[in-house]
């Protein structure tokens, strides 16, 4: 019933601080979007834009702003929010309207900015995607919230200090080879070893940071583009899945229920096992986050994805290299535009964009992007033609 | 391609001040429209939610929190955002999943809570929707921003001032006799007459109120429900468009380009004239808005809809009943509600649910929904089987 689907043009601009607008940030990347895939502004069908925190900016609804702007006021667009998880689930809705038939293109924009704001204000803001009542507002921030579940796996798995810090060291190397990364800068074992202890048993290194950002993708219909100029990603699996919220409420901290459910839908749809998979890029926003999510979603046995990362196999010269974009860790993590910043990576890898972080093989790859603590999960995977 | 869908289930909350959290409204609304499609949540395949101004709850990400009280924490969700607008978009995404054989049965949630806060900071998340740095940062809010455009009208077509009160006492009348809307008492046109001037020409009675409100509604395929218990609305439209959200960029002011266009591609889908329209819910954020929708959708010719208001052509027993319910003017606009309510009115009426206020025909409905001042607009046309 389907019809197979396409990224042909991605686009991001250097995560960090951001001197402009969200909207002019989230149009200008639009833009170069829209032109690397081959587009006229004018065949975009539909926007589906992510600004979850968008209110920070007093600007909701920003579906017509960035459209005005690309000088296609007429073209409808709504903005889609799940947390950390935003513009995945945008790029799932463009996904879906693409392959359904209803659309021939569509924009997928992801953007955030919360730096004009103070830390302590910027973290309430992020905390919002947790469950108010029961745990923001008893002062659960995501540090903590993280904490919580790098505990019970180093209580359980007997998890290392140093594994997650190879977790950072690795994102950190990649991000130092990645244009668009917050930080640039390699770090050393010690460097993390030394540094504060935020949230026990994660120190400052294990966090990603607050980030600025913005990032485009444009999904086509394959039959309506026959001739690309650009190398596309076939989009063979689009899911999302959900799960309870409060952490005090689930049966295992050790795994997120939603990452499971999602790789095990996507896996299915894309007719692919995770052996297939060349490289990926996971949701770091602590280094915890990484090492659960391979054990998630099945490249690592249960407690094994420390061992591994700690001994190289997911370096970008490794095994099965993961976060060669540095990862929200060190590319950074501006909210909404996390989800789409991935589906660039693997873009620019699978277009021999990527320079000094080209990945070995890139024919299937993988994108797991997480809402909150794993209330929301998107998992994307994609091919060659 | 696409297959038929239905709205098999809708149930809303009295619009006011509630009490409870919008999680809680939205939960309990959507377990009675899922009841009343005759489902079991675990029929739910994704749900649609809408929250515009969550953040003024302290919380985003809402979906999986309603999933969770449902009994699925599962099942995957993302907030739709669009303005006043959002409730429709999010039906729309329903739609096309759902049309597009994605989901046998999706759930649309519109939920807003404001009321908490004080009148001046309502006032000024509502005015996110517009254009932040252009608009509302100088101070523009809706209310001056309609007020603009019913100057215009007013001046470019000679509206009168008991024209624009018509709508007020039509609407109020209708809202008496609906148990879901803010206001239940019909007034005068005295009343009207002598309320104060809010923002030249609109007095207070030309204004929807602030509500707090829920709403919601069942999307299924036909062909995976034969024997529905209710009688279900037929999507036989669903289309967005967007225009430019700053006032001052746009070519004129007497008519919303984006209801103009969403409502011709809509009566192209559904193959439907304006003429076999039996009864609509369109967007009266304002009493000008409601002529204005009338007209751009050509219900009326451009500076007729006033004089055939005045004249009782759109009242409940006229020729054209339109917002049957009170409309956003008295029903009440919690927007993210608004969009999903209007649906709901629409499937009382099929249902013959709709007590005192039900319209002589209801084969035929159109349901017309703004984001802003026009920035965004939906038109949805149902029919029955």
């Amino acid at each position: 019933m389907t019809r197979q689907a396409w990224v042909l043009g991605a686009a991001s601009n250097r995560f960090g601080k951001m001197k402009e607008t969200g909207r002019e940030a989230a149009s200008r990347v639009a833009l170069e979007a829209i032109q690397m895939a081959g587009l006229d502004p004018n065949e975009i069908g539909y926007t589906f834009v992510s600004n979850a925190f968008g209110v920070a900016e007093r600007q909701a609804h920003i579906g017509p702003l960035i459209n005005t702007a690309l000088g296609i006021p007429e073209v409808p667009s709504h903005t889609v929010e799940s947390a950390c998880s935003s513009s995945s689930a945008a790029l799932h809705d463009a996904y879906v309207h693409v392959a359904g038939g209803f659309l021939d293109a569509a924009l997928v924009v992801g953007v955030e900015k919360l730096s004009h704001l103070d830390t302590l204000n910027a973290t309430s803001y992020f905390a919002m995607g947790a469950d108010y009542p029961f745990e923001s507002h008893n002062g659960a921030t995501f540090p903590g919230l993280y904490a919580t579940i790098a505990d019970a796996h180093v209580k359980r798995y007997g998890t290392e200090t140093e594994q997650l810090g190879s977790v950072a060291v690795k994102n950190h190397l990649n991000a130092s080879l990645n244009p668009h990364a917050h930080f640039q800068k390699p770090i050393t074992m010690d460097t993390y070893l030394n540094s504060p202890v935020i949230a026990s048993p994660l120190r400052l290194y294990d966090c990603c940071p607050f980030s600025d950002g913005a990032a485009a993708v444009v999904v086509v219909a394959a039959e309506k583009y026959p001739n690309p100029g650009m190398e596309p990603l076939v989009i063979r699996a689009s899911a999302r899945a959900g799960s309870i919220a409060a952490m005090h409420d689930r049966p295992e901290l050790t795994g997120l229920p939603a990452s499971q459910r999602a790789s095990q839908v996507a896996f299915k749809q894309a007719k692919v096992e995770p052996s297939q998979i060349d490289f990926m890029e996971v949701h770091d926003c602590f280094t915890i986050a990484e090492l659960v999510a391979l054990e998630d979603m099945g490249f690592f046995p249960r407690g094994e994805a420390g061992k591994a990362t700690a001994e190289g196999l997911t370096a970008r010269d490794g095994k099965l290299p993961v976060n060669p974009s540095g990862g929200l860790k060190a590319k950074g993590h501006p909210i909404s535009a996390t989800g789409a910043s991935q589906v660039v990576e693997i873009f620019e890898q699978f277009n021999g964009m990527a320079g000094g972080r080209q990945v070995p093989k890139s024919n299937v790859a993988l994108a797991h992007n997480v809402g909150a603590t794993g209330s929301s999960a998107s998992v994307h995977i994609f091919s060659r033609r």
